[in-house]
């Protein structure tokens, strides 16, 4: 790749020539294919944007003038162009990010994978730029599918409406985020893709027109007086001109020439412009093109010549467990509809969607209506369930709080890729959803253990019609069948001493003290996890119980005395340990007057990098001898042993514990 | 008033005539300038849909058709429609609603004041009617600020896709939301307010055109035949209709005739329509369309006939505080920049906007983008301060966490109307935000005592450049100054016993307990009411050491050791109890080896109603004598004394307390 290992940064594009830069666009490509098929990753999308990139970078001038993408999974290209050309670890740990990020390179500004941010960024950068006097570019590229995102009509509200502050908005138009764009802007954008017959139109009407003499001067000024302008009417580029938005396109994205041209007049402009790019997701690899699901938006590992995977999953994953049981649910229950927001397929959604198409809602990136349309429709007597990653529940939580919760109406959400996701990083962990929705009202949450146990919560929660309930499970491999030894009250025993709790297990104490050592709660996935920590403890001494309590929320009337017959509680979570399941454990605690020593544990009050789940997890220090050895500080101290000092349970292990250890991951 | 008053149900205006329905608007408008003026509540906005309201309920057939408020606060005359005529304790305890409630009457639907959610209401709705087979319509009003909402956008994109799905939106066009509509929408409502010479133009054109032949049809047909037609070409509809739905307007909102015209025409399209009424805010009260700053948007109690206040402000209000001080700020920091979300009168940031116009962004009803183009101007060198009320922050959790927070930019949030409101109920409580902001990495959050403090504390977050800032305050008038005695760590020690901490203060108990019977944390504006209960507590012979944390986030490394001195702790806060700052508190304590019984008291996990804030206070035990009660059962519990049951202290009282029990208030 002769010309691609040249490129140490921007500028050593500039001096290439043409037919250069067409080559170095076909030597991307290949490096992109080879290289993403070793590691997996997002291919189709950054196989789309390679010309594009390429003129980007050629026209503005990058870190001084800001180039910023939305979602970020496109920014391959950016990377390899902008001296990152090292994609071995791609998304793995130590390795290159899958997103922007800020530590690899200052040309990287938003490392958020959320979708349709990118125009609320660039506003505040141009703004910036204006209230500092500064002299420099900011362009956004955001895909046709992010703008129906409500953060991107706020924006473009917002840009319009200053004529005088320069900002390039490039629309990378594939007519797909991950399935087919829908909704009334795809409409739109398929008429503007059409612009050049109506430009043919136009110059053929302008003709006669101009010929038409209407009272006194010629029909084609007098309705180029009427404000607007003859072109602007008829060429359909109503929506963006309407709200003050300069429109220049449709252009082809593949064409470098053209899209350097439409860049070069669009900064020229010095206001508001959007370029209208037409893309192709997948571009030149004849796999990702005849892929109608999704053109490879992402793939793990494959074959760069078949396209095959080389690393098959290992068993059925929890989202298929999810997708299955839907399609029985929807046979069974006719008011029950599902909503996704533009994931139909990575949800599991897609089967359902087959089986009955009247009651499948896909509304976009558009997370706040998913919820906002799901209170009305339970509201007019069907059961909607909403199907999100857990780190996009975000974005519609004053949704969920103010028009599902406060209305009691019966919706489910089901978060996938809840807890640690690996390797697409911080913003794609779902590790907030069971602290920030301690907080509402009524809304129940489950967090299965295995596939059995989500079969069973999913349809516990479609029987709660007047109040929200959530059930989360994470990524990858449902776990092996854990069945409980007993139920009480709501909570699952796993594991308890086989005889009754009479006596201290290692004989000391008095009568009044509590008999077992410690009553572990393990929250979903982490049962398996608490299960071997189980077993390192007994192996020294310590008896433990562990409860899986299914609903984490409320937390069961039935722990407190059940809690009451140990001398210590753990709580294990893979959720934000701010606020999460061991904080309403231990409010419930204090409330009913046990006071015992309390063990929390689960994820850092910190934004957690790309990797591996499981090195993660081990990262975090939810492994079972972590578990089992800060556990077993908490019991010692309980008991009154020695070595076991004050506090030693909180501040071992480092990462994991410390409220008031506030960091922010680099 | 002879009409009104015959007005059982929306039936009963059906068989009035064209001048008894003028007659009963007249009515309508002097009952409401009446009887708001006597309580206070939203005079404007009612007075300008007093004929909407009337034309809607005589085409709509509530409630088997859905007629649907956006934001609510415009509900009044549908109130007086349909059956609830006693204004007399309007927004007060045991009174109607400010806004629409279900627990009021079967024809409301949407309770939540949270802005732009209407359409997606509908949406939902109209999808339940069209997967039962029900024949009913919806119809949704919403003002054209609320159309700046990222919701609405999502929702037209969602609504214009389904062609076949009945919905008539209403837009409630008054040019403004409080203030002046702004953005590109703004400036397409405006110009489709001046259609009427664009149909003149048309109707003229098409005349001469029709009579031009070309290419052996009529010209006019030539340019109809290019999809769009071209009345619509030329008629600058553009926006909604390429979105894809039918544009009806625009209708003069107050002429009954003409907007059940239009009302009649939609309902019969079968599929989505907008009609588009103009109206005027404050309609027929001189002094409402006087006030240029709101039109009378939300008043106080008022003289009917002079329109003066009748009862001023007892002092300086939290945002008079706050408003003074930046402009004090924006005086001596060149980068500090201020954000409004629609609302740069009721945060005070009027005389900021006044004195520095260049750093001034009213983004409009659009908090994500306020919060997401805040971390853009922050990564641009800025300091933003964005103000928002506490209850409106739930729109930008996901930008706030994954925009701001994992950028580490320094923005700076200002919750106004924090804790218990009052009079505008449910929706308006600021009761979430110190629980849901726990799991934001690095955030930290100020709760000012006093005006001194929050000029202080204010300018503390100014001075934080990584990491997100928030400082909370209610609304209403501030607190008397609360000097402290003197400071520990970053806590101000508010009351304490004047000698050192040697023995416990009864004289009992060995040499090895802690000194002192318990550390009070008051939690900002509940600092006066702590010091109360304090005094309530000494007179039974407890002594109490009460603090305020002044940033209760992260919770301050001098707090543990405190406690540590004490037999017992209390956190006082006037947020949801479920994960705030008592959790936040009690797990830094866990973390530190501190174990001492823990008595925290906030706000319960429930939806608080309308009525004043002290009565919403004591209904929930947020009153020096019920916390100095639950207080001292802790204490004696804690000393070990007869008459403490375990758990007293956890269930006494009832509100404010049991994680347990989530109930969702009617």
């Amino acid at each position: 790749m002769p010309l691609l290992e040249d490129i140490g940064g921007p500028d050593d594009l500039k001096r290439l020539t043409g037919s250069e830069l067409d080559e170095l666009a076909e030597e991307i490509r290949q490096f992109l294919i080879h290289a993403v098929a070793r590691t997996g990753g997002h291919l189709g999308p950054n196989l789309g944007v390679v010309e594009l990139t390429i003129a980007l970078h050629r026209v503005f001038d990058s870190p001084a003038d800001r180039v910023l993408w939305d979602t970020g999974h496109q920014a391959y290209v950016h990377k390899l162009l902008t001296g990152r050309q090292d994609f071995s670890k791609l998304k793995g740990k130590g390795g290159l990010s899958g997103y922007p990020s800020r530590a690899e390179s200052e040309h990287d500004v938003i490392e958020n994978s959320h979708a349709s941010t990118v125009l609320g960024w660039a506003d505040g950068l141009a703004k910036a730029n204006q209230v500092r006097g500064r002299p420099h570019h900011v362009a956004a590229v955001i895909g046709d599918g992010a703008l129906t995102g409500g953060m991107a009509w706020e924006a473009l509200n917002n840009i319009a409406a200053a004529k005088d502050r320069p900002l390039v908005i490039v629309v990378n138009d594939n007519e797909r985020s991950y399935a087919p764009t829908i909704g009334g802007l795809a409409n739109h954008l398929a008429t503007l893709r059409t612009t050049d017959e109506y430009e043919r139109v136009l110059a053929w009407g302008k003709g006669v027109l101009q010929q038409t003499p209407v009272v006194g001067k010629p029909l084609y000024e007098s309705l180029h007086g009427a404000k607007k302008g003859f072109k602007d009417a008829v060429a359909p580029q109503g929506m963006f001109e309407d709200l003050g938005l300069k429109y220049v396109g449709p252009i082809d994205g593949h064409d470098i020439g053209a899209v350097e041209s439409a860049l070069q007049r669009a900064k020229r402009f010095g206001g508001p412009v959007i370029v209208h790019c037409r893309t192709q997701k997948g571009r030149g690899y004849e796999p990702a093109l005849a892929d109608e699901a999704d053109h490879f938006h992402t793939v793990g590992r494959i074959d760069p010549l078949t396209a095959e995977p080389v690393a098959p999953a290992a068993g059925p994953s929890w989202t298929s467990v999810f997708r299955d049981e839907m399609v029985r649910i929807g046979a069974e229950r006719e008011d029950v509809v599902a909503v996704t927001a533009a994931m139909l397929e990575p949800v599991g959604l897609g089967p359902f969607a087959a089986a009955y198409p009247d009651r499948i809602f896909d509304v976009g990136i558009a997370e706040q209506h998913a919820t906002v349309s799901a209170a009305g429709m339970a509201t007019g007597g069907l059961h909607p369930v909403v199907a999100v990653y857990a780190t996009f529940l975000g974005r519609a939580f004053d949704q969920l709080l103010m028009d599902v919760a406060l209305h009691r109406c019966g919706v489910t959400f089901v978060l996938d890729r809840a807890g640690i996701t690996g390797p697409d990083g911080a913003s794609h962990h779902g590790m907030w959803d069971m602290s920030v929705l301690q907080a509402v009202p009524g809304l129940r949450i489950a967090a299965p253990r295995d596939a059995e146990q989500l079969r069973a919560e999913l349809r516990e929660a479609l029987d709660v019609d007047d109040a929200p309930t959530v059930v989360r499970f994470p990524k990858e491999t449902v776990a092996e069948p854990l069945p409980a030894v007993r139920r009480v009250g709501g909570l699952d025993v796993l594991r308890e001493h086989p005889e009754p709790a009479t006596a201290g297990p290692d004989g000391a104490g008095g009568a009044e003290r509590p008999a077992r050592d410690v009553l572990l709660v393990a929250v979903g996935v982490m049962a398996p996890v608490c299960l071997e920590a189980a077993e390192l403890l007994a192996g020294r001494g310590i008896d433990c119980t562990v409860v899986d309590p299914r609903w984490v929320k409320p937390v069961d009337e039935a722990l407190p005395p059940l809690a009451a017959q140990h001398r210590a509680v753990a709580v294990v979570e893979d959720n934000c340990r701010a606020g999460g399941v061991g904080s309403a454990v231990d409010q419930a605690l204090r409330d009913a007057g046990v006071d015992r020593p309390l063990c929390g544990i689960g994820l850092p009050p910190e934004f957690l990098a790309h990797g591996k789940r499981a090195e993660l997890l081990a990262d975090v220090g939810l492994t079972p001898a972590e578990i089992a050895g800060r556990i077993a500080a908490t019991v010692l101290r309980a008991r009154g042993e020695p070595g076991a000092a004050a506090g030693g349970e909180g501040r071992a292990g480092g990462a994991g514990v410390g409220a008031a250890s506030e960091e922010t991951a680099g």
